[in-house]
């Protein structure tokens, strides 16, 4: 017989999942309503109207996705995107590579603008291609690059892209919940997310939001949405009033997602920012004051997820081995061309804490010491201390 | 603010979601680990070895997709079909004609082959369908079809697909956990399920098979898999001893299809099987019992789905409002053609109790008497215990 599930305690520090609230644990206990139950058509329009909150939109079209965040990146392709569709996606890291492949496989010609691994896109040379492909139908970003760190600016890349009448897409999976997502003042046009980032919700559903411009798109289209899971032209009339059955909802994850939203807008949003940025900041500095560099600069750095680079000498599986067996502890190793390279840290929602950040600089300094790493003993925690102080008395 | 989430008190005898059981609900409040956590890899391997026997079968790509049962749907048809396929699809309710969608948009030539809704398809047909269509690639029934209720027989249809080398899928979301689904003896090809039905879990994962015929069709694509999302030549890289990232898998939903998986077993295939048969046919026999009439004649009815036909003067809508105010019980009004012309219960997992017949019978004796529909008191019971009786004695 297989055993009683019984995992060993973890710290989830990694690029995500990062661990979930135990309020939104245990609302998953609450026995399920049918997807038709009146009771559930009222909790998904209080899902929605949350979500909307924190997506920080008006968009009616703002639903969660039945699948993790991928199905979400999925989910916006394949409704605004038809064969022979110009697309451009800026690649500077993993994820924007995957919105290429993601592109493509729906029959899109994919214009690729990329930046090294750890910088921003920038602006200019969306507006290059922009130029040389006046037909595009398309401009996707990734707002936070969970490969890599960086936080990309959005206001003035949307101001480009709609000059030249394109949609503009932002992957967001990262930043919903950690830093300000602004839809609407960003215009936006779609967007996709996930949960089990800074929602602090487990992963398996994909928020995502809609605004008049995608749906125009999207009730222009000529051909059929190549996904039947994902043809949001169905599934909206199942969040709208009209309640056509499409799929079964993930009830639970419904009822983990709303739990989510609700602890977070009781904190408010800004305090939610303000409290990733703190404690993000404070590691940033902990780091540094250890010795070590972090990928990106300054000015372009996500608070909830962290890029440092391993320093030579230094065993990248051996560490991250040390901190799980040691503490439990988990941080990402570096993905595709950053294999080796960097280390990934997350202080995402429920996990954005003093105590985190100060588990994490005492355990990482004590496993990169085996390493014969050597650092000013406390160097890093001090440094931590004194910017979070800085930032609560600013 | 919005409100904790508070619903009320439910029985869900309808299609599905049914109810879960308790200890699944619990095993989704354990703290995640992370989706590449050695602890985590190897509950996947536990979850895949659970699932393989519950399907009965030895398929090595035996696995949960991230998404609910339609999605393992599109699972089968995005990977198995290629445009300019012919597909040969038995239609004989509604998740046959999702079926004719789904294949349509990954662009393959649909040949359907109909029966009436709530009788099978019958072999003969898909062979004359096949004769006429010498290069048929593939041929998929529904198993067990949740529009109908009806149980669809699967080994002559098996023979003969084969004999015209095609390949054979069959929906069994209804069916996994609940009727035999025997995959290698009834030598299917691809199958897709879902949780939320015989399994007892929450709606949100779709467990798929493969066999090495269709491993073999995968391999020998000419065209990338339209659905990053569901593209299972990267995901089995994951799921297999490679564990190259590919999307983060729903930890706490693979958590909750392990107990799940783990309880079944724990009783015995055979044993929920026999279970699942003696309440269901209770169910029938306590239904005609009342003088109420079901759409699928004896030897094509499933146990765990039943449908009966609305008495003429009865209305539809306010009989299940009436079971849902005053019972909490939820039972499913008719899909499709069938709109308005059939109610249609579940007895599914941890739901097909003795208790659960005769809390139904009980309910929807005094819900019909309301509406003037007259029948013999305690008659639906007497004869469901009856039945439950004989069948204990044989």
């Amino acid at each position: 017989m297989t055993n009683e599930l019984n995992p060993s305690k973890r710290l989830l520090m990694g690029p995500g999942p990062s661990d979930v609230h135990p309020r939104v644990l245990r609302a998953m206990t609450t026995p399920l309503l049918g997807h038709l139950d009146p009771e559930f058509l009222k909790l998904m329009n209080e899902t929605k109207d949350l979500l909307k909150v924190v997506f920080q939109t008006e968009n009616k079209l703002t639903i969660p996705m039945s699948g993790t965040g991928s199905a979400g990146m999925e989910t916006v392709f394949v409704n605004l995107v038809e064969p022979g569709d110009t697309v451009i996606v800026g690649v500077n890291g993993l994820f924007g590579q995957r919105m290429v492949d993601v592109a493509e496989r729906c029959g899109a010609t994919v214009i690729e603008v990329t930046a090294p691994w750890g910088e921003i896109i920038e602006p200019t040379a969306i507006e290059k291609a922009l130029k040389q492909n006046p037909s595009t139908k398309l401009v996707a970003v990734v707002h936070a690059e969970t490969s890599t760190g960086v936080m990309q600016p959005l206001k003035e890349l949307s101001k480009i892209v709609h000059v030249h009448n394109a949609l503009f897409v932002c992957d967001m999976v990262t930043s919903i919940g950690g830093i300000p997502t602004e839809i609407d003042d960003n215009d936006v046009d779609a967007a996709y997310s996930g949960t089990q980032k800074c929602l602090s919700a487990p992963p398996g559903l994909a928020p995502v939001t809609f605004n008049h411009r995608a749906l125009e798109a999207m009730a222009n289209r000529k051909t059929k949405v190549q996904s039947w899971y994902l043809d949001l032209s169905m599934i909206q009339n199942y969040w709208n009033d009209e309640r056509f059955y499409h799929h079964t909802a993930p009830i639970t994850m419904v009822y983990s997602l709303r739990e989510a939203l609700r602890i977070i807008l009781e904190e408010g949003l800004e305090n939610v920012y303000a409290r990733h940025k703190r404690f993000g900041t404070a590691l940033h500095s902990g780091l540094e004051a250890m010795g070590l560099e972090l990928l990106v600069k300054k000015e372009h750095r996500l608070y909830q997820l962290t890029s440092v680079l391993i320093p030579n000498g230094v065993n990248d599986l051996e560490v991250r081995k040390q901190l799980l067996a040691k503490y439990g502890l988990e941080i990402g190793g570096g993905l595709g061309e950053l294999k080796g390279k960097v280390w990934r840290i997350g202080l995402m929602g429920y996990n954005a804490t003093q105590t985190n950040v100060t588990q994490f600089l005492a355990a990482l300094e004590d496993v990169l010491r085996e390493q014969g790493f050597e650092c000013k003993p406390g160097a890093g925690l001090l440094a931590a201390n004194e910017s979070i102080k800085e930032q609560v008395t600013v």
